[in-house]
């Protein structure tokens, strides 16, 4: 039998976190924004667990960023300060809203007269302040107002709302990260757009306490951002593939696998795991033809396909399906043998985090934390 | 406020399930396989709740098939007789094997000497018989033994290992719902195939007496596969948008939807709402271009993007990132207003359940269940 305290004692699929890595990773972000005095409130949809969103507070993050009412709940327990980037519809949101303590100060971003309307409601409930953040679009075409002008109106709206107040504002470039090549150019658009809106607050006599932004890839340059206060990175506690393939971090950066067992080598020229779509998830990662990862020991792995070997970047997982992974053998010698266990890197770790009941903290082969994936789902179960 | 036991009261995202439409989708089945002489074992991956297995089971299905450890136990609350689709390897399946009753007749699929010895040494531990299947690779490439002589071979040893018994084959032709207008030639293709097998097995002297395949998409079709014993499709039970588009189902058959809010509409030309990849998940329907998809009312929509509105396919889910789906309102002159909720098909319901904590069946508009999504994972949790 296998020593139950150690990784070969776990059945697969199983998600892994190294925790010296994920250690390395929130030590460098903390670093980073003491350096620039920016202020972190990193987003905990990566991890939705609320030690690790301790891990984060302790190290001097502001508060957490979360986007559901679960996530705002459990990360409640540990943060004295929580950002909900997302309008508080739909009724999660505003559950979570009444259960949290009102000694917790809360922002939360949105872009539209019926979120402002539903938030002052339940401010005035409470008997509490929320804080207001009006998003607006970098450039993703997601949510967020067009136009400054919007912004002030609904800016102007939320200071004379009961129960609320005006803070600053609120962006995402997440389409950074689908623009491997073009890094520099996303940058100096943000810059001159955030501009705009920082001039017409200003102008209008309204607060820019808070300009809140960034995410993983970028998040090492938002010292580059003028007007920036704080940045919400999450994947960087972890990492990932596609973090990787844009040099948002190293291959050794990524503290998060897959482990998984080879249960068929059947069909030639490749393997097939365990691990599929239920555990992986199924995103492929958006890059230039040819751009490639890699490793510190110098193997070179493509950024095609849904994930790839920890220790043999060049072995991808070339499909899924749910319960099924295919590793593509054509570009190794490699040859392994049903039963043979392997760690997998996802293109999108928090997507494969939500899979998951739990995540196992590891140091080395030995198991040392087992965490469950607390704050999954849009309500809290009874 | 709104009365808790209607729709209007859940939170959203919310899976829902239409109850009348989901037991048309099963009695459709359960006749089907019975005017043909075919046995049923459905696929329970799709759904993962003991009382859903049940309501497959009571309708007259010879047992249920699982592909997980989690599932097999589930299931085996309400089944007299499982198949575990999958090989025994990584642990979790071997622990449910240890954790069945004896009573509970259990089929085995596999394809290496590797997973037979596993098997045999659970059966043995358990002392008990356990069923083995042989998979075949019929077209798809994914698992299953490419050649005739490579099953009898395993056969062979099934039949000579304590604790196993040989009982026939199983093989999986999914890739023809990824070859909407090919499936006549896939279907010949299988049968040719199949013969091949089967003869082998007849001039071994082996049994053929289960000879177990077919999905949902091509269930109906099944007596047209010549020695076929079994079906397990498992989609059919609530249906999807990659169904309704291959032509495996009718729009009005999908009985599953993410119930969601509108959030923002501050972007034009798309409104925003609360299903994201981690409701709806990111899966492609892989058709060829201008495949469309018909409801009854004679709404049409195309088969691209990740999910359309029940109501409305015409509207399509053209993007997500994890708690946003962007709805395409270029091709329509609905505008929805931000708080209104729709409901939405997604493209691959069986990844969709797995992402949610519990299910809401409904009839009309009332809630009259709620299920939890019991085996999830791959691990039973203490």
């Amino acid at each position: 039998m296998t020593d139950p305290s150690e990784l070969g004692g776990l059945a697969t699929p199983a998600a892994i976190v190294d925790v010296e890595r994920m250690a390395a990773n929130l030590d460098r972000m903390a670093t980073y924004v003491e350096r620039h005095g920016l202020a972190l409130r990193p987003h905990t949809k990566t991890h939705k667990i609320a030690a690790l969103g301790w891990e984060q507070i302790r190290r001097g993050s502001r508060g957490l960023t979360v986007a559901t009412g679960p996530e705002a709940v459990v990360m409640g327990d540990v943060a004295p300060n929580l950002l909900l980037a997302y309008p508080a519809l739909g009724g999660g949101r505003l559950d979570a809203i009444r259960r949290l303590s009102p000694s917790i100060e809360l922002d939360v971003a949105l872009d539209s007269d019926a979120a402002l309307e539903a938030l002052s409601r339940a401010a005035q409930a409470k008997d509490r302040v929320v804080g207001v953040l009006i998003e607006v679009d970098a450039g993703m075409h997601r949510t967020g107002v067009a136009e400054p002008e919007e912004m002030l109106r609904l800016a102007q709206r939320a200071g004379a709302l009961p129960g609320l107040e005006f803070r600053g504002i609120m962006f995402y470039p997440g389409h950074i990260r689908q623009a491997v090549e073009e890094q520099a150019a996303p940058l100096a658009a943000v810059n001159e757009l955030l501009q705009r809106y920082l001039d017409a607050l200003t102008s209008a006599g309204l607060s820019t306490a808070v300009v809140s932004g960034g995410s993983t890839p970028t998040a090492f340059q938002s010292h580059l951002v003028q007007g920036l206060t704080e940045i919400r990175p999450g994947t960087y506690i972890f990492n990932d593939r596609t973090t990787a393939a844009v040099g948002g971090c190293a291959w050794e950066d990524c503290a998060y696998t897959i482990l998984a067992t080879v249960v068929s080598t059947a069909v030639a020229g490749q393997a097939v795991i365990d691990a599929g779509s239920k555990s992986l998830s199924r995103e492929e990662i958006r890059a230039p033809e040819g751009t490639v990862i890699r490793s510190a020991e110098g193997r070179i792995g493509p950024a095609t396909g849904l994930g790839a070997l920890l220790d043999r970047p060049d072995v991808v997982v070339k499909a899924t399906s749910e319960e099924h992974g295919l590793l593509d053998l054509s570009g190794t010698d490699w040859r392994p043998q049903v039963g043979e266990r392997v760690r997998v890197v996802p293109n999108h770790v928090c997507v494969s985090v939500n899979l998951q009941l739990a995540l196992w903290g590891v140091r080395g082969d030995n198991i040392v934390e087992r965490w469950p994936v607390a704050a999954r789902g849009w309500t809290l179960e009874a």
